[in-house]
């Protein structure tokens, strides 16, 4: 049996190895955390740092493949394995393109994708520069997840916010709609695009509200997603699974916003919703196999659970009945131990035969399912 | 988190354990092969015999629920477990009406379902006394599976090939068809049915060819089907996922053939092809969640993949890419490293909109997809 490992162990993690179990696949997870989501559902794991040389190195000697299921690892013990013949997804270039939002900007320029009017600022000083250049978007080069590095500054005012670090600045575009084109590659440069993804964003929040797919958009800016997204993917020039967010801007022009070189949260519907699912088409991907059929058997939505505001230690999942007693949805609990404002912590997909369906039944979910604490809420 | 344990370790614990991993549960395998289909997928893996009395006793102490993938296991050890509080799915004293095949036709009999005429038989001195009960198949009570422990007789000249041993002896019915239904039972006694299942055999070689969901048959069949099935699971008095096979009979009447107190061969399909799969379904039972739903999303065939004739050793999947290619088959392969002949190896679900659009593609597989060794054919 093939030896595939994967560096990180959360949640994934943990689905990549719900859909390992269905290949003949010897797995092998890296993750400095014993209880993490994947820890227990692979042949083989090992604790240690995924950011650490020797950890990432010793891990990787003797697998045939591996892949990453989150950005910040050690890309020189990567390039060392990859050198050795380890098969790695993505290959360490392309993840040293994306890993860094200044070169990954600078990627975009190169292959001639719209992307969004940016500079390079390397601290504070440098930023205040560029105050005719507000309203925008600050990303710190490395380093930023999950909401963290991202600043949106408005006005000269706000430019104190911003990062004393190498960043770029992105002018920011007034969005219409936020959209995920997931993309499998193979090893021998096929690729299969999943039906695009509608990101709903709730705009009194920002927050990710719920997920559409496929996409509401006209047929036109389906290709243009798919075109655009194929020169992102091409480029990297890397076999693997991609996620590529976009906008559309109120005038209907689309830019890349950024692009995830593995599988995604935008995609976890694929699993009930599509004939192969995203992780499914990785494992394809490492193994060898064809690549999967993307089509789609139900339009699908997809709420994230993350940890409510005020609630910190051993999760409970309030209103967990109610959902799993809803005839269409699919409840997926990461197994985490501890819950964190803003963690996440599930997943709930839905499916349906309409968005109207879907779009009642997601606020179905997002009212009733809270990830609280056992302890109760925190009095601040 | 609720700690559950499996006895078994092999293809069912392991599609159990893929499906657990969507729900906060810490999971327990209990099986004397380290390197069965399910060891990696369960927080904890116990190298021991499910037969054993001091081994599932050990096992089961301390966790909140324990379940089975097989009968084959140590029932006085889970009697004294549920006395002592464990839940056990099924109930210890369902599985011993069902582990025995002489109780459980007796069984039958006394909750009024039909079932075909039967004799008990001690030994083969008793067995020579039924000649006028021919041509009639004998079952052994305890210790068959998979085929063994069954014999049809035919003739007088044919019951020296009886079992020695405790069995009974059925009349053959002339079968028109057979039918699986899945019934799940919660706690509180509600109970979920599946869409029925042809089984459809090879009359050639008497093989199981493939199944398909729902079954072919008249809505007044599928009544009695189910009401035959309540009756069966009612009667038992226990919570858990029942698997009720049936024949029906030249004349359209139908029989219970044999009920398995667990998950089930006949409903891998449901894995893709319904909301809530019989794995899911049993999670929901042992974690005291509501049912789920049943209904199915389309149309599904299954196709076993057993170990091919005339091959033993490291096993090889011979047309695997052929059938990753076919655009509505999902395969599951079950990671056992050694093939044998008739060895369950795997399944490969398919989806379709109509019965013949299955039956072509179930064909298709069981032509392409053959599970040999990789040191080839055994000359014999």
């Amino acid at each position: 049996m093939l030896k595939a490992g994967i560096l990180g162990g959360g949640q994934l993690g943990r689905m990549l190895l719900q859909s390992a179990a269905n290949y003949p696949v010897e797995t092998f997870v890296l993750e400095n955390d014993p209880d993490c989501p994947a820890a227990h559902l692979c042949h083989h794991f090992t604790l240690g740092d995924i950011r650490n040389f020797d950890a990432v190195y010793a891990f990787g000697r003797g697998l045939d493949a591996l892949t990453i299921e989150i950005e910040s690892v050690n890309l020189e013990a990567l390039e060392k394995l990859e050198a050795e013949g380890v098969r790695v997804y993505p290959t360490p270039s392309a993840l040293r393109i994306i890993k860094n939002k200044i070169r990954q900007k600078e990627y975009y320029q190169s292959v001639g994708v719209p992307t969004a009017a940016f500079v390079v600022t390397n601290n504070l000083v440098e930023l205040n520069n560029h105050e005719s250049f507000l309203p925008a978007v600050h990303k710190i080069g490395e380093g930023g997840y999950d909401g963290r590095g991202v600043q949106i500054i408005s006005n000269p005012a706000e430019l104190s916010k911003g990062f004393d670090a190498p960043s770029v600045l992105e002018k920011l575009i007034p969005i219409r709609k936020e959209i995920a084109q997931i993309v499998a590659v193979t090893n021998d440069q096929h690729y299969a695009f999943f039906p695009p993804v509608d990101m709903v964003f709730n705009p009194h929040l920002n927050l990710l509200d719920y997920q559409l797919s496929p996409a509401d958009i006209p047929e036109e800016a389906r290709w243009k997603v798919e075109a655009i997204s194929l020169s992102v993917v091409r480029g990297l020039n890397s076999a693997g699974v991609f996620a590529v967010e976009l906008f559309i801007d109120q005038q209907g022009e689309i830019f890349v916003n950024e692009t995830a070189p593995r599988v995604h949260n935008s995609g976890h519907h694929t699993i009930e919703a599509n004939f192969s699912s995203q992780f499914d088409m990785l494992w394809r991907v490492i193994l060898n196999y064809p690549a999967g059929n993307t089509k789609q058997i139900l339009p699908a939505a997809i709420v994230n659970l993350v940890g409510e505001a005020g609630y910190s230690g051993t999760a409970a999942y309030q209103g967990l009945e109610e959902v799993l007693q809803m005839d269409n949805a699919f409840v997926h609990i990461y197994g985490k131990k501890e819950t964190r404002p803003g963690r996440k912590m599930g997943h709930v997909t839905i499916l349906g035969k309409s968005a109207a369906d879907l779009v009642y039944s997601a606020n179905r979910v997002k009212e009733k399912l809270k990830v609280v604490s056992t302890a109760g809420k925190i009095i601040e």
